[in-house]
């Protein structure tokens, strides 16, 4: 199935319109013209219908928001639901500031999110209304271990219920789940939370994923994720390889996610049902 | 005369003002910077004029545009006009919503563009006062080919006397033309399209290139895609040599234009007259 | 002492709130990173005052100023002083328009500025009130030289003294003083001025080593400009070793600061006092 999914991204080149923060925004151009789809960064109120209802799927991303962004991405997200596409919230810094976690409740109130996609902190933050984060980071007590993790499949099932929507939360060990079934994805490598961009980076390429797979967002947002993990993984090692330090980390990560084929996807990523 | 324009470029360091989009604006930064020109964003209201006036050239380009950013554009366009400075047009994604056909026309009616660079999509905008593009990358059925080339090129300068500009239509085959005269540009590489920015990096490099030859707008113009090309074909190949993806040619690109000297650039770019 | 400074950030992980420009945001995200420290970017009104309060030090930086961010940089420099927090101006473009040079000024004026950190051009824009630069480069007559090095050493300790802030003016030689201590830097190499960003992502570091040691602002910041430096020296070799342009630079500059550990900073800087 993941491998369908995959395959259809390239197949499909699913344009993704995002409205995402400015510290990021080119590695996400980037990171979705080399998996094969394409990338549309508009925040206009006057613009982010009409180019939304040329895309495929809507990437929100609240980092670095602002008033003025905060309208556009209601007013894009009511309009990708009319048309039924694809709209993802990248929560970022959902409860370090009360500007950012209200703006996160107002999203998920007025728009019907198909993926949810943070850190762990940020996921309970929109869970329980309120939450700590080191700024954009986890908060490490909040950590999903292999000691927790069946407890922490459940909170995830039941903030989709919640929320309805896939929730994915995304740290040491992957969780990717609606109500009913969840994805335990072990892939990726320590150094992607030293490069600034990789949880943004993930979230409009699981846009991508359910663009190109409209029936089924468990699965694409799963694979998208494990396709990142692997990308870490294949970059770490290149990284190595030249004894480069986190800058080439960077681009070797968006040269594993250009060069990744089917094959490697199949038999590289580590997805568990739980 | 081609190797002149370059040389004027290393020569003059030529200081051009960027009011662009927040996606590619890093590059566009370091590929001027590795032209031997220099950069200076600036696109609040209350200093473009001051800051458009200790520049050598203006480059406007209305990717991620919104109302604050137009007026800017405007009021920028205007002054440099008043000081004769060269002001290229880069109309990103003109066609993909009204707010960007509208806000292109609004700047061509009211500044006198030296350049209008863009694909052919938008430049059929343009044109035509409407078109489809999609997203930002230009409609398959516009393609210039070896097929359609003299019909292109005759349009081209159709284009560029309608609007009292250069034209530059860059793809697969580029021109860039005045009312009177195209030079057709065979340099390139397919993967130039696999990274953000190249041709926002581009328009920039034309303002670089104008502004280091102001008295040859359509030859610094024909340059300056040449250069950008070519530098695309010296990043593919050492790309491949490293077994690299789209994140080690993004690197190239700027490596190739920052070592690009007269006789390379001489031998290397590919300009006929038709 | 040194040496402590540089340890106490890879220990501490200072946490930086960044108000800086959309140019070179990226790389001030990824050197602080790279340096063992975290950024945070946030500049809307409504939640800098909160996220100043979870942040070690504040970076405010001029470049891409606009009407809605100096507000911005203004109520976050107002917070980070009555919580104490270390905090940083890097006065981009000072002298090139009369909105720069003017915010700068009111900035100075509002907010108590424990670094700041610019090219002598944008530091005598300063201290005179007005100045020139080359848009957001130093004028080739304010260089400091080993011949007028005395003498400029003299200026900016009276800077010092007249905005009771440290000062580092970075340049081919840098200097950081405060009202009685000057120290002479002379780590880096011309590459880093090919590159955008250098002087940006110095800026963020500087605050970073200062919310990490507290209590020695002055060797924090002497520091911290000996590890950009440092760093530059390190990235132009390997870009030298692998044939590389200023692309390549860039990322290797990022690598170094990743890599770099107290033995290599300790042994590598050139730091004399004055």
């Amino acid at each position: 199935m993941f491998e369908n999914i995959f395959d259809n991204v390239r197949r499909s080149h699913p344009l993704v319109h995002c409205i995402t923060n400015y510290v990021t925004v080119n590695d996400c151009a980037n990171i979705l013209l080399a998996a094969g789809a394409a990338p549309i960064m508009a925040d206009d109120i006057g613009e982010v219908q009409e180019i939304t209802a040329i895309c495929n799927a809507l990437a929100i991303n609240i980092g670095t928001l602002n008033a003025r962004t905060i309208n556009s991405m209601l007013e894009a997200g009511k309009e990708a639901n009319n048309l039924c596409h694809p709209v993802i919230l990248d929560p970022v810094g959902a409860g370090a500031s009360a500007l950012r976690t209200d703006t996160a409740f107002k999203l998920i109130n007025e728009v019907r999110f198909t993926v949810i996609r943070g850190n762990i902190s940020e996921i309970k933050t929109i869970a329980k209304g309120k939450g700590t984060t080191r700024g954009v980071d986890a908060d490490v007590s909040d950590a999903v271990t292999e000691a927790n993790l069946s407890d922490a499949v459940r909170f995830v099932k039941e903030v989709s219920r919640q929320k309805n929507a896939v929730i994915a939360v995304t740290g040491a060990i992957d969780i990717v789940a609606d109500a009913e079934k969840a994805y335990i994805i072990r892939n990726g490598h320590p150094m992607m939370s030293r490069v600034t961009g990789t949880g943004c980076m993930l979230s409009v390429l699981t846009a991508a994923y359910c663009g190109a797979n409209t029936n089924e967002p468990l699965g694409a947002a799963a694979a998208s994720v494990a396709a990142m993990g692997l990308c870490g993984e294949i970059a770490y090692k290149k990284t190595l390889e030249v004894n480069g330090g986190t800058g080439t980390f960077r681009m070797m990560l968006i040269d594993a996610m250009s060069g990744l084929d089917s094959d490697t996807f199949r038999s590289g990523i580590n997805v568990e049902i739980l």
